[in-house]
């Protein structure tokens, strides 16, 4: 077992002493979905998004969590306001980008944030994270479009990591996840975890959770990626059989479950 | 077996096969089940409802799915100027009237759309139906006064067909389908299908499903209706004894195992 | 058994004969939860939030359940107009003060609508009805800081009680109800409902329901936390073992079988 592997265990446990305070300004798809996530591996989630309180929810707050899911003109506001007043607290961002490179407002509110903001972790797909860094990618809605730049991912996630200054995490059937130096690349997870909504989203939540025990966020970002590969395992196992609604909820069992035994017997995590 | 039946569990395979992109702009109710129906089918959601985005992202979308569950002043404007993207580049478009009676804001919101959009499928319940047409009928919310109107659903989808030129569904205890000349009646379905939410959203968002898979819009309303009702019976098969929580997600899971196979070993389709 | 639980037992049924439909201004974290709850005990839920239609929603409802877990200034208008006209019409109305304490808005939010409205019941934890009764309390985002105040749940109930001239009830290990004069203790439940979110917006759902279907809301506000309660004991001997997502579906179950003689068996609600 290697040292990251090691490290991702003591967060798990960590993570259930602490239980921190998670910040989620998020949509209203899976919003659901990432309470529940963020509560099943021990954290705490508050779901808040009026520009009127979220400067005080995010002070009371362990790390915030952005998700553009749905976004609008009211809510991007908000998560300019929160996202400030965590840097100005040091407390960690992490900013899930969904669909951008989908359309104009998208692209706007991801640039608009990132230059207002400095954040901690990027979580996303291969196409979210690609127009991020600024690179011509067609995006077919919130789901990638993944075909030549596959093998890019370490390079594309080094280079978003060191123009942002911050951890980026790539999800797709590998996930990578580097801090500009260092790549990760973990080989958990299972195919049906596309044909549930709000795995990618619930995906962030858990690296906010780990954020907000922590300030390793490199390896936050690791732990969170990995418990969600983990948990598509287990419940693919348990439930795969039987359809995709008890495949949902079989992951948030799983999640429910996850102790750093569990990891122990079931991360793929390579480090170089 | 008859053609309708034939033509159905075609569309079920092509949905499969083409997964398209599905805009839903909808309730915060039902939203995730509405997005996980959508994956369970084949097709790949895209839930987005900000004025500023809609053009675009109705754009890439091969359906769009407008659901007045719980509409506003800025989600209204959104439905009007996605729609009318939709018509100019003939894009499918579903309406779920949901409550249409129950309140004046429904009610003009329902005819503005109607007004300034040209929809090709209407889904609703007899209540909702019966007021888009302008019969007089007292609702109780979201729910169904059907009391006298029952046996007259198959005239009253075939002129509301007529009037707004587009396929009409009317769910009930039967569903009845019509394009204005043809009427569909399909007997599936179980009355547990009542006790949970989202049930008629969700077959909203499959006739959208199916609907971005063909350009024939009376059989993908046949399909998506005819979908729910038969995955309403596998769940209550499987869970009903449970209670009414196993049995919400045995529907998506029915959904997620559909095939042309079960399709035709379950359908019950009458057209005349 | 006493007079309260038998009570209790009758209204389970009238719920089921009358099917009450409860409007609900609630947030999007835990709608569709709130949704099948409702529907699960046997009522009938409407979620309308606008301000151009809550009038006329809340006219056509047997009751009105205001939550404010994901306020905003759009939705805090609704919840005062909604409830202004729930007074005009004497429908009751519960009132849940999601977080209240952890935000000057949520504060606001608060004062706002008990000076405007005149509420049935208040139902929430210790740290919420400790704010609303003046007392100095630090929230630590929705969940409890129930330190020190544990004792004194009954003391807080009937003093927020006969301010507020309504029923209170405030959950947590052991449950406080009161209208001033009575104080009810329920020790039904288990710790796993507070590792799945909205299991204090559906116990204010459910209080609603029962509202919805009696004059005495003493007696709803009892029926409605010990059926929450006792769901949670049944869910847990089911489901406790496979995680916290089965969990949550466990409840859903429970409540749709709740019926006089499961409640009988399970209830334990004293009087003093």
């Amino acid at each position: 077992m290697n040292n990251l592997t090691n490290a991702c265990m003591d967060l798990i446990g960590e993570v259930r002493t602490k239980t921190p305070l998670i910040h989620n300004i998020t949509n209203y798809v899976t919003v659901n979905d990432c309470a529940n996530a963020v509560l099943a591996i021990g954290a705490s989630p508050i779901m808040a998004d009026d520009a009127a309180e979220v400067e005080e929810i995010v002070s009371i707050s362990s790390a915030l969590v952005i998700n553009i899911g749905t976004l609008n003109q009211r809510t991007i506001e908000s998560m300019i306001i929160a996202g400030k007043k965590a840097n100005e607290l040091h407390i960690p961002i992490v900013l899930d980008p969904v669909g951008a490179g989908a359309s104009s407002l998208r692209n706007k509110a991801t640039r608009e944030i990132l230059s207002q903001v400095k954040i901690d972790v990027l979580r996303g797909n291969l196409s979210e994270v690609s127009f991020v860094a600024g690179l011509s990618v067609s995006t077919k809605g919130v789901d990638t479009a993944e075909a030549d730049l596959k093998n890019d991912a370490a390079d594309i996630a080094k280079k978003v990591a060191n123009k942002l200054s911050c951890v980026v995490g790539i999800t797709g059937e590998v996930d990578t996840i580097s801090d500009g130096v260092r790549v990760a690349k973990i080989a958990n997870g299972n195919k049906l975890l596309a044909k549930v909504t709000g795995t990618g989203c619930m995906t962030s939540a858990l690296v906010g959770s780990f954020c907000g025990a922590t300030t390793d966020y490199y390896t936050a970002a690791v732990a969170g990626i990995a418990a969600m590969g983990i948990s598509g395992e287990l419940a693919f196992e348990k439930t795969g059989a039987v359809g995709t609604g008890s495949f949902h909820i079989g992951i948030i069992d799983a999640l429910s479950n996850m102790n750093s035994t569990c990891f122990a017997e079931r991360a793929k995590i390579d480090e170089n």
